[in-house]
């Protein structure tokens, strides 16, 4: 979800300008780890609304809509840490998905758990212990780590030609 | 969750009784389905507190800590169908178990996705798609069916019996 669907890092960006009056450059922020980046990233993820208001991925609706159709789909999202993000990441993802069900989503803490064909995230953390195809999604902190295994995607654009039929 | 670790028939029981002015008797409960026994079941559980007041099921802390030592653990619950109950399971967790660790928790629609070696459930919907070893937790709507390639087990201390050495 974070960082695949929901656009994590236009939060960070916008929330770390707010606070320190200053946009960082993506200079600054590529290559590393989220709170690298952005020192106060611990302290956004557990206020209100920062899931909530979270927009999403460019170009991942139709896509998503177009796996739902062809593919069994789930939407699995490492929420557990975060107590406050759970009615707010199911209430984002009815808005933003309404023609997935609730019977879709995952709320976990860890991503072991987790049985399918193909997973696709931006955290090695995730994709590490799962046993199907892994598609790397690229975000600033990954950008410039090893594919170790996976498929790299920069783009829905991307997973829709690695994914879909024609 | 529901019915192996959170009595959710405790909660029907009294929410019944408060409503209706009598209490039901254990006959005319055991071998229907919860909605069946208690006609008004579907408006309690999209209500505040009806998750966050569950009783525990008899027995259950100590075995879980027990299991908990011995297995990898997770708490998987199918709670995504009633939003308001994400945050209230979430804070029980933690009052109830506090030796278990958000990392453990898992809110999911359908529990096809959960990949684990052994799942303990009361419904054969969760059941029947697992791959591992089943164990069927009874309940009064399933105390009457055929266990269906299940074992079954009446008490948290047949839970014990099974599963822990000793």
């Amino acid at each position: 979800m974070d960082g695949v669907i929901a656009d994590v890092y236009a939060q960070f960006y916008d929330w770390d300008e707010r606070e320190f009056g200053r946009r960082r450059s993506p200079d600054e922020v590529n290559g590393k780890r989220e709170f690298e980046a952005f020192p106060h990233t611990r302290q956004y993820v557990f206020q209100d609304r920062f899931f909530r208001d979270c927009p999403l991925v460019d170009g991942c609706q139709p896509v998503v809509q177009q796996l739902n159709d062809e593919y069994e789909l789930f939407i699995v999202s490492a929420a557990m840490e975060f107590p406050q993000s759970l009615g707010e990441k199911r209430e984002w993802l009815a808005e933003h998905f309404p023609f997935l069900d609730w019977q879709q989503f995952v709320f976990c803490g860890s991503k072991q758990i987790i049985r399918a064909d193909i997973m696709i995230d931006d955290h090695f953390k995730n994709l590490d212990h799962f046993s199907g195809q892994k598609i790397l999604f690229t975000q600033p902190h990954n950008m410039f780590q090893d594919e170790n295994g996976c498929t790299r995607v920069r783009s829905w654009k991307e997973i829709a030609d690695l994914l879909l039929d024609n």
